[in-house]
């Protein structure tokens, strides 16, 4: 997905949010936003959201030093997020199909995004997602396909949403699937990076491996020479949230995108409402 | 007041604002917003978002060539607000304190501002304003101040509200004070001009002069000499609006702000809350 001239407005106030994570020196925020403005135009038409994601948090770090601002509410959610794991367990194993339920849960949990510059509830988001009218939701497609592979591909996009798609691994694991579950390669944002699977155990369900990419996303050319081959052999990918849909939406490959609409340019790319929960094939027909 | 950080990606949204009202053209309003975000990083620590709010405008104007884009919508509103009037001159008439009702409906007139990026409702602002707890709104003192003064310097804001403020001039030149109403030097954004006060007919009841500012707002050094002069010289100004408060809220004069808070630096510098109208006097005390 392109960078829409909406996208401007809003890096700047993600990298603003960013900066008074670490310092509230006005100072420096107004040099942290100098930077990420003179960066606009020299911006290539073609860039995605997520290489400029990357830009803003690289600057970010240059200028005020640190490397992860959102470290603690990184564990805050990874913790919130385990402390409702027991009764959602619960919640989808008494459902009538228990993977819709994890899929929905995992996508209503994509609303932990500190990217997206909106307030959010984890609770009303669940339950708000367990209740949707489903749109354009390809969960007959993509349970199709699982019966036509043994391996998945699974790119993690946040922290705490991390719990939830644990639950969707540990029902594809129940179905004797082998899942592959990919983090970031370095903090940026609140997105997973190995200590958060580690943290969460995503270990013992999945096997955890890191793309390399330090963007807030996937984007093959900052990923590394293992993931893209991996990448490129697997034959069903699951990939959570904006970043990872924003930077592989041009991509060939069998892709299901499992997100909840936060922005209205992710909305318009998608042709969904802002707040529902989407699960997209990239490819409608055979893959 | 100065430029606040939170200013900066409002500005950029600002700029893809103006943009759209003249062009779908992606292209072009990419580069709008590249022009603009240039301009960043050489923005002075001093500056007012008066000072930017111009060069924004000056740069969508230049790059896209047109000079007038709120043009229409500055008519419908002018045009919604004096079908209005009679209604609301009668319930100004039938107030206890006409003369406040009259404030109090020209800072809910103040939400048609095009600038501030929010939608609004003119008829749920207004029963709001008139119905608001009133809270730091200076208008025992702005009583005392009429007391003292024959001539009133009024600084309008925006298309429609005109109207408004049309109503709180008519209750100034019933209290027998001779008043001035000034409007920008050239149309930008929604803020009124020569021409709006025409066609309200503002010119029936105050001496009208343009302030020769093409900011959104008054900033001094973009004025002309005639009016810093009247300014200089003036006993008593009602400044209406965002963009005259920006302007002239370091300025040691006798100054009465009167608008509706529309976005948090705004309110974070007058102590107030989003959504409130506020009078305040720029001097506490004796002026």
């Amino acid at each position: 997905m392109r960078v829409y001239p909406d996208c401007i407005p809003c890096f700047l106030r993600q990298a603003l949010e960013a900066a008074r994570r670490v310092t509230e020196n006005r100072k420096e925020q107004r040099e942290v936003l100098s930077e990420v403005a003179a960066l606009i135009p020299g911006l290539p038409m073609d860039a995605t959201p997520v290489d400029m994601g990357r830009e803003i948090h690289r600057t970010v770090n240059a200028v005020i030093g640190s490397v992860d601002p959102y470290r603690e509410v990184k564990k805050e959610y990874n913790d919130r997020a385990l402390l409702l794991y027991p009764q959602l367990k619960q919640r989808v194993k008494n459902s009538p199909d228990s993977l819709l339920t994890a899929i929905k849960l995992a996508a209503a949990g994509n609303v932990i995004d500190f990217g997206v510059g909106a307030k959010f509830d984890l609770s009303q988001s669940i339950e708000k997602g367990l209740r949707e009218k489903l749109v354009g939701f390809d969960y007959a497609l993509l349970k199709e396909r699982l019966e036509q592979v043994e391996e998945i591909l699974y790119l993690g996009d946040n922290a705490g949403e991390i719990v939830l798609d644990k639950i969707v691994i540990e029902e594809l694991v129940s179905r004797e699937k082998k899942v592959t579950f990919v983090v970031r390669g370095k903090p940026i944002i609140n997105d997973v990076t190995l200590k958060d699977a580690s943290y969460v155990e995503m270990d013992k369900v999945a096997n955890v491996i890191s793309s390399g990419c330090d963007a807030p996303g996937t984007t093959l050319r900052y990923c590394d020479s293992d993931f893209i081959e991996t990448f490129g052999k697997s034959k069903l990918i699951i990939a959570k949230g904006h970043g990872n849909f924003e930077g592989l939406s041009e991509e060939d490959r069998p892709l299901f995108f499992l997100l909840k609409v936060k922005c209205p340019v992710v909305a318009a790319e998608l042709g969904a409402t802002v707040g529902s929960i989407v699960l997209r094939a990239k490819v409608k027909g055979k893959m």
